[in-house]
């Protein structure tokens, strides 16, 4: 029963955002606006107030009133400055002195307002002087708290006493005119007093107190660059260790990302090892996968030793904090039969009636260099304590960042505890959810707390497509919990329109990640190299994946992607428009080859319009309709837009104007709107 | 939190329908089914089994397996018997044997599977046997609860339990060919067995149990008459009493009513009465308005005398029920100055600072006549008590159906502490809320308990303005709660469109009316009579309103709607598609002066197909989309409907056929379509 019983007759149902009847947290970013709206109304016809209260975590509540928008639906707004949890409720009351002032107001512009009216109101305006003087403290927090419609600078609640028993005794003066007496009850200061001073004992509040996880901006806004460190050397066939990879953080950094993301940085299993493009049986000198997780020098809390020691990395956090970047770490919670856990705790994996310990599978295939595991275990509580000591660990040398590996195939109550614990004791992590999986699975990791997803971006191939799942993304609910990070290519997935498309593939399809979504990634240096063949046909398997062996990557070559890389990355980070996703609006366009959307900053000075022909073997040609008035600015004139990719100005007039795209060229306008 | 924490790993979610987080049942009828929708997953690939629980109010739970609709969504139907309180929430856990069953079969059509896999199930069947064993009892009943995929027939859990240790036996026998345990382990028997004794120990519990209002059949289908028992005298002039009334129920049955509804019947104040055309002064013989409830003679609980005695009125519900219909009151939460709660309660009013009652208000204008009750009164609960003793006190006279008058404007928190304390007692209740009011409050009621509302239809008044309309209250979460009831007019409401549009106007507003939702009621005999001459022009008040006199109404005047009116009822009657709003779908016409729709029954065997001419004024023709194929029927042959109003066929071919409707003749077609 949402309804109020006994004598509180204000209703409020239907708070949004709401996810899930307050299970979960909406997401903001620090320094965003939460507007929440809620619907409100009591019986009859008297006037109410509905107030929003808001409060970090664990501090002090305060109060805004809430906006009537009419149809009994509310609105108010407010700020979260720092990360952390806030919270959010509703709250309403009949306010008598309001409805008795407007129908005072009306009866005496009618002619027909009696003695008995005005003492009424007497009667009220006393009431609020007694509850001033009875609890000033408590009085005046409220006052200050209160909706801002008080100039302030009074005494105090003592002296708003005094005030309120004056303005009483006017109301009372029957020698007074009427026409004076109605002056005093409906001037401006007695409303503001008794704004200041209401009647709260039979306030309704919402059942419910609803949560906001606030992060830190680059949760909302980030660019990744994934790099295998083994691959770093400058010496082609030698491993690389940390130290090289500290050498390229310039070149990454040059290229304008800000999260230089790294595989699991574990000692490798032997047992039943993977070859060179995943062969069941690895050669003498293959170094295995990353992802098969500890040996006998270590596991989760182990560095694999040709890449360096702890000190090592910790250099390299600090180098590449130096850059205005961080090192973002992959968890993958499974282990390779090698690992201390598999010795020390058999417990936390699922044992057969032989004895061995049951490998992964998606049967009739078998992954025997993978132990799952369990999280059935009765030591679960156990397990749980170690996996976040694991995080806590690289907490500990300066990580912040977390990509986690396959979430969905963990129990979700153990992610939901884990994020909890540790946001709670360090604000400004940052959990990158990589579940390829079922929409519901994923929003699902999204809501119990993962900062950012993977998404279905990959294979989103056409206009129409993007933009089904960009409106899915950005305009539902969805938008309160679910960051979208888009990634053209993984060391998983090389997309056939990747493989096939060429050159103009990769621009389109990095420009249009970058650009729809605030938060975006690559796998270097095989996305700026044009890496592109399959393993075989039909495969989204790279020929000769790093996942299992250590490649040579010769860069700054001509005709690698870089400046066209670091010119997106840097109209992204000098135009506010493209730091968010809910601005995204899609526009007309009369060929189906092309996809025409823009973005506009909060504060509509920043408008940035893109334009991709995602035919990549064609030229594509057509009329887009853009406007300032298409944005919602009042600015009919003709106007400029520059494409920030090229630096090239164009004039343009009206709702439709004309544009070209040849993949032979850039594929891509990048436009903003010249001011 | 949703998640299940510590090992239980299924993620139960937006159940549907769920109103307001499960503060609000749900509405059915006895013997309607209720579709209950989950999301539910778990981490990983493991099958999971998603159980819908349900019960009558304090009865045994019953579970019934819900069906994977694909993406994680799960359906499951149950009925609702009886009129009363029903509960459902959805459960779920990970079966293991369903897991290792179907990797099995996969490994085996690979040739990949061990004996290591077959004695992992032989584990896993052993376990279920010691479940079939240790409570025997709880699992025979868990079983006979099930999802019905056994046969049934077994000796009981003993038994099971013997079974399954053999079955155990059979898959871990190591000198039986691979094949013959493969055979055993996917065999119905062991599956069937297995999903009868499942391990449901980490199961996972959806936090909420919902409800659903399930309520007689009359809730929601039904046709009410409002009649003034005091005109119903044979004498013109003469006060009619309930014996008139009486005489008179062979009229309203013959017009296919099944509800005849009294405006309030209590004794009527003095002071302040108002007089005829709502007068501010009564003449010496004005009868005064029913709704001034309240004087010497009595209050809630009292019958005007006029009216007749307690034993008269309780001889008229006697005399309704004999012809299938049933007597509903108007219950008016207000009081006059006469009434006999102002004496005897005067904290339940608000008192003026000179002492008298505050009257009814909507400033500048003053109702002198009317107290309203101060539902924020200190003494409230004697006050609840006291109102819900008046309803109890015609409970017992044999009322079972109230409309309750301006429910809006008294606290709704006291409504559903009402509707729910009487309707547990009285399953039978119906009550129709008469809030005309902003959407928002209209619904809260229907929420909180009301069985039945009235609408906007009055006001939306071209085939648009009730397109969109029915879509809202049909299509969407609306459905679950509102019930529309549909009055062409009222006492208090005649519409310009009947003022203006004369008997055309009113033959098409109640086809509408009927047709379009399944309940309807009119005010006769001002309707049948096409009585449309308003106070003044511009009010939608009538002249002479029988609120303020009593009117002598000839019956059985040519001319009259009579024949139209018994026609339509006859027709909802004897058409169940008629009888629910949720199967309601509008069709394409060329004309935009003709609305058309149809109805079809739950079993598809019931098609009605209405045509209706909105413009009074003018014949309307066009081309309409109906053929058997456009309500989903297999059918594409020439078809024949037959129009029950007139009892004309018309042979109709292809998705569009042709109308014509003259507002001359009858601007309606309410077609059947012949099978």
């Amino acid at each position: 029963m949402l309804i109020p019983h006994g004598r509180r007759r204000v209703v409020i149902d239907r708070v949004f955002p709401e996810i899930d009847c307050g299970s979960f947290p909406v997401k903001r970013v620090e320094g965003d606006d939460v507007t929440v709206e809620a619907d409100a109304f009591a019986d009859g016809h008297d006037a109410v107030r509905i107030v929003l209260r808001y409060r970090r975590r664990n501090g002090r509540w305060q109060e805004t009133e809430m906006e009537a928008l009419g149809n009994d639906r509310y609105r108010a707004v407010f700020r979260v400055a720092k990360p952390g949890r806030y919270e959010y409720s509703v709250c309403g009351w009949i306010d008598h002195f309001r409805t008795w002032q407007d129908g005072l107001a009306k009866k005496h512009a009618a002619g027909v307002e009696t003695d008995v009216d005005l003492l009424i109101g007497a009667d009220l305006v006393e009431a609020a002087a007694s509850r001033a003087s009875a609890a000033p403290a408590a009085a005046a927090q409220a006052k200050a708290a209160g909706s801002g419609t008080r100039a302030g600078g009074r005494a105090g609640a003592g002296a708003d006493a005094e005030r309120l028993k004056e303005l009483s005794a006017a109301l009372r003066n029957a020698k007074t005119l009427h026409a004076e007496r109605v002056r005093v009850a409906t001037s401006s200061e007695l409303t503001s007093l008794m704004d200041a001073y209401p009647d709260r004992s039979l306030q309704t509040d919402y059942p419910r107190t609803l949560q906001v996880k606030v992060d830190r901006e680059r949760a909302a806004f980030s660019a990744w660059y994934e790099v295998f460190p083994r691959s770093t050397s400058p010496e082609p066939g030698e491993h690389g260790a940390f130290a090289d990879l500290a050498n390229r953080l310039d070149y990454i950094a040059e290229l304008g990302f800000d999260i230089v993301y790294l595989p699991p940085i574990h000692p490798i299993g032997h047992t039943k090892r993977k070859g060179r493009n995943n062969a069941l049986e690895a050669g003498p000198h293959d170094p295995g996968s990353p992802w098969a997780i500890g040996s006998e020098e270590g596991g989760h809390t182990a560095i694999h030793p040709e890449l360096g020691s702890l000190d090592d990395f910790k250099a390299l956090v600090e180098a590449a904090n130096g850059y205005g970047m961080e090192i973002a770490l992959d968890l993958a919670f499974q282990c390779s039969p090698d690992h201390p856990w598999v010795r020390e705790h058999p417990e936390w994996f699922v044992l057969r009636p032989d004895g061995s310990v049951q490998f992964a599978e998606n049967p009739p295939k078998k992954y025997e260099d993978i132990y799952p595991i369990n999280f059935e275990t009765e030591d679960w509580e156990a397990l749980w304590q170690e996996l976040k000591g694991v995080f806590e660990h690289w907490i500990d040398a300066g990580v912040r960042v977390f990509r986690v590996d396959n979430p969905h195939t963990k129990a979700y109550g153990f992610w939901e505890w884990l994020i909890d614990d540790l946001t709670t004791r360090y604000p400004d992590l940052i959990f990158l959810a990589e579940a390829f999986t079922r929409p519901r699975r994923m929003y699902g990791l999204a809501k119990l707390g993962f900062n950012q997803s993977y998404t279905y971006f990959t294979w989103r191939n056409d206009p129409t497509g993007l933009r089904d799942y960009l409106t899915e993304l950005t305009t539902t609910e969805v938008a309160e919990y679910f960051r979208p990070n888009f990634w053209p290519n993984t060391p998983d997935i090389l997309h056939e329109d990747l493989q096939l498309g060429g050159r103009p593939a990769f621009l389109a399809r990095y420009a249009l990640a970058a650009t729809l979504s605030s938060n975006v990634g690559i796998y270097g240096p095989a996305f700026e190299k044009v890496e592109h063949t399959p393993r075989e046909e039909g495969s989204e398997e790279y020929l000769h994946s790093e996942k299992y062996e250590i490649r040579y990557w010769e860069l700054h070559e001509s005709g690698d992607l870089t400046s066209f890389i670091a010119a997106v990355n840097r109209a992204r980070r000098e135009n506010p428009a493209l730091h968010r996703n809910r601005n995204l609006r899609f526009h007309a366009v009369d060929n189906p080859n092309l996809l025409c959307y823009s973005k506009i900053s909060d504060d509509g000075k920043n408008v940035i319009f893109v334009v991709v022909n995602m035919d990549y073997h064609a030229p594509q040609a057509g009329w887009v309709e853009f406007s300032p008035a298409a944005v919602g600015l009042s600015h009919t004139a003709p106007f400029t837009v520059r494409d920030l990719l090229t630096d090239t100005a164009y004039r343009w007039d009206g709702y439709w104007n004309f544009v070209r795209l040849d993949p032979a060229g850039v594929p891509v306008h990048l436009f903003r709107l010249e001011r």
